[in-house]
Parts: C-alpha cells; structure tokens; sequence
C-alpha cells in the first residue's frame, strides 16, 4: 500500500485524481420482516487532467455489493467523458455525461442531500442517476448564468416491460440506456440554464427531449417521444437550507403501442410529475461537525394518464402520492455523514419506514 | 499513467492510499482432466484519511477473472467502512467489515498465509471472508489485549439450498448475505479478544451468535440461530512460524425446516467444526528472500448431526475429513510470494492434488 | 478526491501507477435501424514496482457500460502478472498477460491504431484482446532484437458452441479460456520476435501451438490443437506510418468432433487466415495536435476448411471477406483522440457502415 501524495502539481501539467464515495443504508418497513441492508453503492472516481485545457472524468460504481451472473447486484460506469474548455468561459464535453437536470442527478454523493435515501421525485420522474451519451457545449458567466446544451443519446421506448411493476415505479428508468449498446437512430437534445446570481440563492430550468422508437422494425408506435422538463430552486439563508423542484415528463405517440399491450399490467403513461419542498437546518457544532434536521414533503404522480386505451381498460391516473420525510443528517466532518429519517406515504401506507445510513465522499 | 507519489502527508492531513492483492493459481487433481488455472481474486483496496482521527476503508474484488450475465466470476465489494478512533485505545467502526474471527479472516493476503489455497477450517466451518454490516467497538490495551465487539447483519437461512452441494462443502458459507438487499429483520451480535503479551505469541478466541429467519412469511423454522465460535493461537520461536485453531458451529432451532426438505440432499446440519495445526520454518536468504517449508495437518466435518430427519432419512454425520498438506512458500520480496504444495484426503482420496500459485499483496 | 502527484520517486523505490484507457463508439450502419452508441470499453490500470528488478501490472476492464445478471457488459481482469528482470537484457513473467502477437493485442488503447474499432484480421483471427496464464521469459537486446518464449494455457475446444455464429466470426476467441476456471490439462507453448535495428522500422513474427481437449471425458477429438502463427511488419518513414500483417491459425485433428455436429450452423474449421495493409500519414497541427487520414485493406476468411464433414454438409470454404476502411484519426492531445471512418464489406454488404469514437489513453 503506497499512499497517495498531496496536489503538488502546477495546474498545467498532468496529474491523476482519485475519488470515491459510498452510501450503507439499512431500511424498515412497517412489515418488521421486509428490513434490509444494503450497500447501496460503492464509488470509485478517477479523474486525470491532460493539460490545462482538457481533462477526462469517470466513475466505476458497484451497487448492492456483489455483481455476478447469479447475484442482484452490478457494475456500472456511470460517467465517463472528456472536457475540453475553450476559455474560462465555455467548454466542450464529448463521451457520457450526468444529464444537467433538477437538484441531485448531477450532485448524487451521499453528503449532498437530506435523508437516507435520495428523494421520490428525482428519481421516479427525473431517473437519477441519469446519464447519456453525447455532446454538449457549456457556458459558466460572470453574472452568476450557466448552462449547457447538447445531442445526446435517448429513451428506448421497445424496451419498455408492460407486465414488470418497474414502469410504474419510474418509467424514465425503466427504459434508460446507460450507453450498453444503446440504439442510437434517433437522438435528443437538451439544454438546462442556473443562475446563481445572488449568494445563497439557485434557479435553475432543463429540459429535454427525443424520439425514442429507433426504427425498431415492428414497433407499433415508431413515433413515440420522451420529454421532460424542470423547475428548480435552492436558497440557503444563514443556517438555513430551502429546496423546491418541480418535474414533468411524457411519452408522446405511444397509443398505438398501448393498444398492443391491452390488458397488461404496466401501459406506457402519458405524463409523469411531481414536486418537493425541503426545509433543513444546519446546526454548528464543535469542529466542522454539523447536525442538520430536516423535513421534505413530495407528490408525484408516475402515470396521469395513458393513450390509446379504451375505457375500460385505461387506468385512468396511477393517483398522486405523498410522501412525508422527517429525519437528521449528522456530519461527523464535511465528508462523512449518519443519516435518519422516518417517511410516511399517503396511498401506499405499507411502505412507511424508518431508514438509517452512513455515507461518505471525497 | 502517472506514478503515485511516495508519503509527504503528515498524519493530521487527508490521504488516499491505493493497495492491491492478487492469486492465480493452478491445481491438478488426481485425475489430470480436472486441472485448472484460474485468477482466483484480483483486489484493489482504497483507503482514505479524513483527518487523525477517521478513516474510510474499501476492498473491491474480481473472482475468477471475468463476471458477467454469462461467466462464472464475480465483483464484490469486501469491505467499506469508516473508522473513527475515540483515543489510543478505542475506536469504532460503521459499515461492512471483516469478522474478527479465527487467523486467516482478517489477514487473508496471499503473502500471509502457507499453501496455495486457504486452509479447508478457516472456509468450510469459518465462511472465509466472511464480512458483515453493523456497528463495532474496538480496544487495543498496552496490555497486549485487544477485543472488538458489536452488533451486524447474519445469515439468512430461508436461503438454503438443500439440492445443492454448497451447505455440505461450508454450511454458512451458502447462507451468508454479503450485504447484498440482506434481510435484516435479525440482528446478529459478535465479539473477539486476542492477547499479544509475550513477544511472538498470540492467543485468541471470537464468537457469534444471531438469529436467521428473519420473519420470513411461511418458513418453517423462524427461530433458527445460527452460532460460530473459535479459539486460536499463533507462535514464532525464532525462525519457526506455529499455529493451531479450533471452530465450531451450529444452526439450532432448524429441525422443522429439516423436515420439510425430508428426502433432500442435503439438509441443514446442527453442528460443524474443525481443527489444523501448522508449523512452517521460515529460512531467511540473501535479499529480503524467504523460503519456508511447512506442514499443515486439518480435521473437519460440515454435518455432525441434523435435526428434525427421521432415523431412515437422517445422514447422522457426514463424517470427519482430514487434510496432509505439505508445501513451501518462496517469497522473492515480502510482497510476492511463489508457492506449491501437495494435499492429500483421509475420506475423499479423489481431491488429492498437487497446486502451485502465485500472489502478491502491497 | 486528492489529486495524486508527479513522479518523484527514485528508480529503486515502490511506487503505484495508476492508467486508463477508454472508447466510446457509435456506428450507424446502411441499416439505421441498427445505429447504435456504446461504452466500448473502460479499462483502470494498476501498476506497482515493488524494487528495481520486480513489479507487477494489471488491468481491470469495464466492457458495454453495465455487468450484472441482467445486462449484457461484462468486467474483466485482462492482465494480472508479476515481472521479475535478471538483466537489462532479460527478464521473466509469471500470471495473465498478452500473448506477443500481432501489432495490436499488445499495443491496444485506442490512441494506437488507426480508425473506430479494430481491425478485423487481429480480431477475426488473432483474438484480441488475447491473454492467457503462464509463464514467460523474455529478452530486448541492444542490436534491436526482442524476444520472447513461454508456456500458457491455451484453448478449450470443448466449449466450442455449433449452434452460435461466434465460432463463425472469431473461431478462437469462442473458445478463449481468459483464465476463469480454465482447463489446464493441456498446456501451450508460445514464441515472439520483433527486429527494430533500422529506425522506424519494425519486423515481427509470432507462433502459438497447443492441445484443445484437455482430456475431457466424452469429447470426441481428445487430440485437437489449436496453431497460430503471424508476421508482421511496421515502416514509419517520415510522416507516413505504413503497417502490414498475415496471421493463420488451425484447429487440427477435429474432424470427430465435427462429425457429431453434422447438420450444426457452425462446425470446426481447420484453418483461419487473413491479412491487412494499412497506410496513414501524420499531419502535425499547432500545439501537439495530429490529423492523420488512413486507409486500410483487409482480407480474412475464418473457415477455409472443415475436418470430418462429408461433402454434403462440408461448407467447403466460408469465402474471403474484404473489408476497405476510409478515416480520419484526429488527436487533440497525444493521449485523447477523435475518429471517424467509413467501412466497406465485399461480401455482406449489408454491414457498410459510418463509425465515429472518442477515445483517450493515459
């Protein structure tokens, strides 16, 4: 074991970055024999900058500890590209990046966010962690704009799995490509814009959209489209924490493949959404330990409606849930976190729960 | 490639420290159609320091040099756990960690033990490496004492497979969880003391004890336990590397689930144990070179008697194995090691072999 | 994250070495349909010099972005072994690593060749990314010959799969062994030597020979071998840099075997060969970036004849492809590299295809 030295280097010259974090969570449910414990995710990140200009940025994640061909876990590169700035003002990335969306799918690390588990919206409308691959130009102003806009890689809409439940638990992330031989005919286009203009305080916008069929010979909706939008703010007075997002998604088009699914579990929804409002407060302590309670509420919705479905057998609307999370984030120093929180469901009352974990980044 | 600068950090500030530990190995049986080389483990461990006082361990491994949906390796996240030290002489540790358990648990880097392949004790009766998730206390005394203890996750025995070969070959071994979505309805509870006292002598002794049903809906024996206990020593008079352990284990309460496999291969046994004593001489040559000749003599038996089977239907004890293994380690630097060595089976004569293996570890 | 420093070791010292390479490649076929985006290939080196004389060199591979029960990516450990120099002049080998053939298994990241994906003949015929277990010595000596020789495991015909078309595409990587679990009844001896006494040029052959059946109880051609053999040859006179090559490889004495298969897709060949000429020509732009166009013509042929097969089922000769590639190799930097290329079949047409990749290597 060798140990790793500290930044010595000139910003000019090459030099090799290693990161990693990592989140254990242990979850329970009303029904005492559903508890689990998990790694949720192991992360190693490596980073190497070429020149001043130019650097490449990856992560390697293992989720849920073992990998293999009889094993539920896997093994995942979850982003890996190139950034070539062009001054200090844009830059150019090129290979697969976390797509610039809401609060948490670019800044996922377990000592970013409130709770033990990351909050329903991000993930069941946004589908963090959500990456693509592609292009993107980007702009980080003086005013306190940035952005970025860009092609990229989209949904595959023939994927979806009408009599699996996980459509209907993130319809985005059920179809999500991760660049594993993802079909590329048709591409999408992004753009999302920050302004952090005032200290203390984020608004931000995204949205995206792209056809998701690919051509795919005997598909019965060969036009269907996936977009999604959001709203996102963070304002951060004093002590204080304050978050609110606002999310929305549809698959266009997609009827005449509904239809071919009649009477199957899971029918392709029109519309997704959902929002949260998050309220922390960040509590000083000795050292840099810092003790933060919180509380989040969330609605989302991942079916409002389905196309092509006579009545009889349209689900209408999956129904909004609610969810209400009160919990504590403890910072034994800014890089590792004891988490927990108790959430309560306003439909599925089975899954109210108390979670615990531990996380850390670096 | 960047080289990885040599320690200038001083202990207060942060560090990342890469290590890595690997085996390939070759056995022929017998019957020579049965040789086979293989990557058995390819390890790459991150450690890092926040500050004096905590840490971040992780060990990610590849068994068998490939895992896939369609290959018989696998990726596993060993250990990953943070370390926070109260003073000199406590600490404790959250996460997924090595149980203290016997001597090769702990310390299982090729470079540290005699012989190709780990002892038949310390993988049969102790499920070598075997790791949990939970909290620990830990306590190192000027004394020469030190002792851990806490509370984890254990064994799932709804997972018991008894068509297969795997719970005769090490009964917990094919019920443990790995942190992988693991039931944890259970808590389990462990604790360890070891004495270093005399210079080159080490004694020890672990046990654990946790119930493995987990509320599981409809499993036959919900108040099945599982134990482990073991004593162990370890000597170096001079040149002379001794030592001996003894394990034992048991599934109690797992009688009713005996009878609903009634008939099966291979049912749940109450109780499983072995022994080995080893003596190694270790000859210093020119260099940092090491050749040490060694015996190893086991005796272990993964079925002493099952629960629950009627006389006709009850295997009794699948009867004692005993293993002669003779060999020699040759270390061409205190971090690689050659190896080779013959083993040979009181009962089951056909796994008499021949292994030779290489191994590193830094 | 720590940055991890600039060399400052001294030659004699330990020291770690962290590299990566990584492709992503899109490739958009006459066939939209079939256009498809991929996480090639994303590879962490760990390289450790213990001392002067010994270090030792792995590579961990990320293959199609996912690995789990479920997706179609895989993990890999694609180099694992210790090197140990006697000399400047001689050295020796132990554990996994790249067979000595060709211009490119040894020589792979994708800033090193020309065009999107690899040549045909180096993974039609020579099975690239190609490694096995053994042992190996080798020599570089002054007057510009290297060589080396060593013992391997080899094949096993007995995974040979008739009813796939894996055979038909690349006959030997179907039935690679890459040491998980592999059968080493058999052995296989290897041989390599490269002339570099004139600057610039390069002069090479290779020659693999080892039984394939390794005693395997009920195959029906237990004295199957698999021969490989190639020359190649690499001229970089001023900007241009030319490269040519010819590898043949056999599966002797199968004729039984096929005979059992009769009717089957995909049946043993008995020889396998192909050959490339390639020509590039380096345009050095401001700062260190290169714009290379290339051309390169291939031919190969992965079944030019069947043992044991009567005329009936005898597929005679599968036909020689060709394949002529058209590119643009485009280095930002001399380790991150643009392409695109354009690729021409003469017998299946209907794989003509436009290829774009991001590459990096460090």
């Amino acid at each position: 074991a060798v140990p790793v030295a500290q930044p010595p280097a000139a910003p000019a010259e090459p030099a090799t970055v290693i990161s990693s974090y990592g989140e254990i969570n242990y979850n329970r449910p009303k029904d005492h024999s559903q508890a689990q414990a998990d790694i949720r995710r192991f992360v190693i990140g490596l980073q190497h900058r070429f020149d001043e200009q130019t650097k490449m940025v990856s992560e390697l994640e293992v989720e849920h500890s073992i990998a293999s061909a009889s094993d539920k876990g896997e093994v995942e590169v979850e982003q890996l590209y190139l950034e070539h700035r062009l001054n200090d003002t844009y830059g150019l990335r090129a290979g697969l990046f976390l797509m610039p969306v809401g609060l948490l799918n670019t800044n996922h690390e377990p000592t970013a966010y409130y709770g033990v588990e990351r909050n329903f919206v991000e993930t069941a409308i946004i589908p963090s962690t959500w990456r693509e691959g592609g292009l993107q130009v980007f702009g980080e102003h003086d005013n306190g704009i940035s952005w970025s806009a860009g092609i990229t890689t989209g949904f595959d809409l023939t994927k979806w799995d009408a009599s699996s439940s996980e459509g209907r638990e993130s319809p985005l992330a059920s179809i999500h490509q991760e660049m594993q031989l993802a079909k590329a005919n048709n591409l999408a286009y992004f753009g999302s814009v920050d302004w952090r203009g005032i200290p203390g305080l984020r608004l931000g916008a995204s949205v995206f959209d792209g056809k998701a069929a690919h051509g795919t010979a005997g598909f019965a909706s060969p036009g269907a489209k996936v977009g999604l939008w959001d709203l996102h703010a963070k304002w951060t007075p004093g002590a204080w924490d304050l978050s609110a997002l606002y999310a929305r998604g549809s698959i266009k088009g997609a009827g005449d493949f509904n239809l071919t699914l009649a009477g199957a579990a899971t029918p392709v929804p029109n519309a997704f959404d959902g929002w949260y409002a998050q309220a922390a407060y960040r509590w000083q302590l000795a050292g840099d330990r810092v003790l933060a309670p919180f509380v989040r509420y969330e609605r989302y919705n991942t079916g409002r409606g389905f196309d092509g479905l006579p009545v009889g057998l349209n689900p209408g609307s999956y129904g909004t849930e609610g969810v209400s999370t009160v919990g504590l984030n403890f910072q034994l120093n800014p890089n590792v976190v004891f988490k927990a929180d108790l959430q309560r469901f306003r439909l599925d009352t089975g899954r109210n729960r108390l979670d615990l974990g531990v996380g850390y980044a670096f």
